[in-house]
């Protein structure tokens, strides 16, 4: 669900742009690809800068730790971005695996081929900003939710900002990117139902 | 302490600022002002879209929840900057309190002045755009941390990226910044003491 002042904020990037711009964006620099359910994408150690916006399907990104323990960071899904962000942010290896968790359909950029058409189109660097910013202000938010919230209240708010997500995902993994164990999700869940049959 | 990828991306910056700009700019939108500490820079409810660069000081930015409990987002301090940041980015009334923890000097700006100066000036458009991101790497690597570590690899994480801070801050603020009981930091903090005598 897109909320109001991110629409806003569209409708207002979009008087920017042409048509003919959008078409001479993507097929000077976007490619598609299609990844099979488990396929790798961005694997730890990789230095490649690329960003992709899916169109169909569910990555997960995680991380090894050192206790070679799985730690899911974050799920995106059609119409959201993903991206090898240590490398383009930070120019070091990624830290994370980014994997096609569905067959998942994705445009795929280079980074530098990115900044490369930029430099020559500075008329775009406002929409750009906009973009950089809603990442913050979803960032922030999720981050909120951590320091303000309980573990319920997280789960909860996990639920109705990403709809429909839970019945695509396995609960271990929900738990991880909430922060809590496996046990304490289910834990919620049973407080939760029986909550709701009082 | 400045990252070696921030301080890349800085020299960048500076190139394309001359000291006249950095003198307009300041100059035309920017007050100082001298927060007391105790005092309250932005309440909660409040719908000034205001930023300002910390010269001197720290702030505690906070929220009073639906049980009345206080609960501690952030800290930021000298060479830190702070917003209103649900009136700049939503359009919608602070949720936040943002208050001078000890005596704070700031450089104020208004962010629609700040709109308008960059409407003029799009030439800046890509610094404001550098310093959008870094904000987001910043609030990324601290979501990580949620996710990633445990509360005593959080904590450790916390004290080396803001060193001295714990000297300036009562542990309770602390606890509540890493999203754990003041009674979890208290054992963490033992385990650690305990760890380093042995």
């Amino acid at each position: 669900m897109i909320e109001l002042y991110k629409l806003t904020e569209y409708l207002q990037l979009f008087k920017e742009f042409s048509m003919e711009d959008v078409k001479l964006f993507f097929s000077a620099l976007a490619r598609s690809k299609t990844l099979r359910a488990g396929e790798v994408y961005i694997a730890a150690g990789d230095t490649n800068r690329k960003l992709a916006h899916i169109k169909q399907g569910l990555v997960r990104a995680y991380m090894v730790n050192e206790e070679g323990v799985e730690k899911t960071l974050f799920f995106r899904k059609e119409d959201q971005q993903i991206a090898a962000y240590d490398c383009i942010f930070k120019n070091e290896p990624s830290r994370f695996y980014i994997e096609a968790f569905e067959e998942t359909v994705i445009i795929e950029l280079d980074y530098d081929q990115l900044q490369a058409f930029m430099e020559r189109h500075p008329q775009y660097e406002k929409a750009r900003r906009h973009f950089i910013q809603n990442l913050l202000m979803e960032t922030l938010t999720r981050l909120e939710g951590f320091v303000l919230l309980s573990n319920e209240e997280r789960y909860l708010d996990f639920i109705s900002r990403n709809p429909g997500l839970v019945q695509r995902v396995p609960e271990k993994y929900i738990a991880s990117v909430l922060g809590i164990t496996p046990e304490s999700l289910s834990r919620i869940k049973k407080r939760i139902k029986e909550k709701s049959e009082n």
